[in-house]
């Protein structure tokens, strides 16, 4: 099947199982979509189609009872996770030319082993940690970023280059390229999927990112990774209808802009439409210390995670990873663990605020994808969210002034990843449908 | 000098800045001291002779103002940190046998870069987590355990084939060694040194640790990862006299043994001969909830950590690890938090306690260490202080009833690190002289 690149890895997988796709040709499609836009978009840090092609024949060569759960699915891989068979270069000159990592990150190892066919290393900005962008732009418009610094991730599966891709979120680099490329974006829950193996900007927030353009993706990729809640997910739809949903702008709301703000407005309309009781919460006043907090955790932990090739090569860092291991802003010891103090505190107080509604909204982003690739955008909605350490899904559907995608973030209690996958996918159909981005094939 | 393998690493380094040793004599005499010894202590899983002396003598040319804090200094690294050039195994059948690792975990880039000659690979438990034990020995009777999980590093450091060693520590794996074996071990505050490039079993627990026959020694390598304290620590000795020392049994004293509990009363008879004021002190009922909540925070992390090997290879792995991905607990989400949070409140209320005092004790083991090598024994008195993330300095000098080592613990209020340095150089010169233990060359 020559455009089966434009499949679901649910769909391909289907195919592949019925015997209608070898890992083969579905490579060769895949391949193919880069190859017509890899000149544009600029995606990879790292493909070799003829190594795609060598373990996609490997893959065929499995017999049937053996393949595993992703059998032929190709993941790109954000360049800051370990790939034993691939460099992994974090977008820094100190590593730029590096042979293969000769070890897997965790979340590789699950993904080969449920049979995967890890595609390519997919651009980041330096070390997951700026907002430097570039070369990757936007694949609805190429005047633009598609965020950061899941970039290549988030631009590789927005424009159907694979069906699936991994990113990580420190601040908001998962969920933000998931709203400017109008894809799926699932932040788990913090510590739910290992991150050995990963660059280490913040041990307190960074967490494994996912993306997919549906839900049904998102949550084949959860069962291989054993995300569990502690309620079962009913097998049947999750009723929009009766369902209580908030809506929390947070104290950053004064930063949306329209595209955003229409989408709010759109949401609430739709999901009433369907018979949702919506209503527009507030968090408690002490929430709006969380975004001092995040910034205060990120300098006490880049201090230390960036000391090492501070040491190494000063001069090729980043002046941002520089500041951080000088201390730059003099955070005391005695600041960074209030910090973290104050955020455990809050964290059960959130779980009960959103054990009381079926599902709860907020921003994803500021608006769509702003123009230029040189800065990949804000990640002010999202960092109060990663801190907390809570799942967070980014549900596209929306479309700002200028036509690009926007999404809004469904967010839960920690440890209910399964249950906001659940809630979103019957959401992210309506949204989808009527929400006025339509996902195009360019 | 061929006995310069006794040295600690400030002494030799001091020899080395006078231009009296040479990096290349030095490894000479420590992989001499190896060669003598390792039939009987068997502390290394890696280890390669000339690629050492090939390290050293790169080392030896390098001109004198380029060289590093660390330049020269043998640095044994436990087989579950990433080291470029050598082979990381993590004592598991499904490792064995690999090549290097092509990637330098950041402790070991941040060694690297103060010129540190990376020695070899120590053994350890399967990936740090299980207590079984093999093939080290304890250098001070070859029938017993040297501790573990960091077995080999706190054996080698121990049985002087190294000066400094690195471990790791979730439950006792860094202190437990340091006090079989008789030398210095600090567990620094969570988070103070990079932890990228170790294998992950908790995130919430996991620390590097470090080994040392001196304090001072401790001290050159805080200062090369940049530990610090919101107050700076004064030039002049720690004063013993006239400071307030506390001592904490915690409820886990029961399962204190004759040599911990001989070791609790010379101290405290020590310190105040010193004209120190000496007080037990009682913690509050709540951190009683500590052990089930490391064991429930182990069980729940541990879960996701092994996943992935789980699934590449299940056979493979230990019985405990199995149990981990497979939830044999059947901990539920809503426990794992609870003890997340319940550990939170905990911490500040630790860091305020141990604000009222100059110093506070409390065990380190059971006992000495027991016999056999088949089990790596007991973390039970170091558990809380890992979760609680708070620095913990093994000091040495007291002895079990089978003139085995026995050390007893100093801990601190979290990022009070260089404190805890400083006031464990002080004490521990005096349980060094009088405490009955007197570290033997065999």
């Amino acid at each position: 099947m020559a455009e089966s690149y434009r499949l679901t890895a649910s769909q391909a997988l289907s195919l592949m199982q019925k015997g209608d796709l070898t890992v083969e040709d579905y490579a060769k499609s895949l391949l193919g979509r880069v190859n017509a836009r890899d000149n544009t978009v600029k995606a990879w840090a790292y493909l070799d189609p003829d190594f795609v092609l060598a373990q996609a024949k490997k893959l065929d060569e499995i017999p049937a009872e053996k393949r595993g759960p992703l059998h032929g699915i190709a993941i790109g891989v954000k360049d800051v996770i370990l790939t034993k068979d691939m460099p992994t270069c974090h977008n820094s000159p100190i590593y730029k030319g590096e042979g293969p990592s000769l070890v897997d990150a965790a979340p590789i190892i699950t993904l080969r082993a449920a049979g995967a066919l890890i595609f390519g290393k997919t651009t980041t900005t330096e070390f997951a940690s700026t907002v430097e962008g570039g070369p990757s732009t936007n694949p609805h418009d190429s005047g633009r970023t598609p965020g950061g610094s899941s970039s290549g991730s988030g631009a590789a599966v927005g424009d159907y280059q694979v069906p699936i891709s991994l990113g990580t979120q420190t601040g908001g680099s998962t969920i933000r390229p998931g709203s400017f490329n109008g894809i799926y974006a699932l932040k788990p829950t913090w510590g739910a999927i290992s991150r050995e193996g990963l660059a280490q900007y913040s041990m307190t927030c960074d967490t494994l990112g996912l993306y997919a353009r549906s839900v049904e993706d998102l949550e084949l990729i959860s069962k291989v990774f054993q995300l569990s809640d502690d309620e079962p997910i009913p097998s049947t739809s999750f009723p929009i209808k009766g369902s209580k949903i908030a809506f929390c702008k947070t104290h950053v709301w004064g930063k949306a802009g329209p595209g955003t703000k229409a989408a709010w407005e759109k949401a609430q309309e739709l999901l009433r439409r369907e018979g949702a009781s919506v209503e527009e919460i507030d968090l408690p006043e002490d929430f709006e210390k969380i975004e001092q907090w995040h910034a205060n955790v990120l300098a006490g932990e880049g201090r230390t995670s960036f000391l090492g090739n501070y040491l190494l090569a000063k001069d090729k860092l980043h002046h941002s990873i520089q500041n951080h291991v000088e201390n730059s802003t003099n955070l005391s010891r005695k600041a960074q663990l209030e910090s973290y103090d104050g955020c455990a505190i809050l964290r059960p107080v959130w779980d009960e605020i959103a054990g009381k509604y079926d599902a709860i909204f907020t921003p994803s982003v500021v608006d769509e994808a702003p123009v230029g690739i040189e800065s990949t955008g804000d990640a002010s909605f999202c960092s109060m969210w990663t801190i907390l350490q809570v799942p967070c899904l980014n549900i596209p559907g929306f479309a700002g002034e200028n036509g690009l995608p926007v999404g809004l973030t469904l967010v839960g209690a920690r440890y209910h990843d399964l249950h906001v996958l659940h809630a979103g996918k019957a959401i992210g159909e309506v949204f989808g449908k009527e929400g006025g981005f339509k996902h195009k094939l360019y």
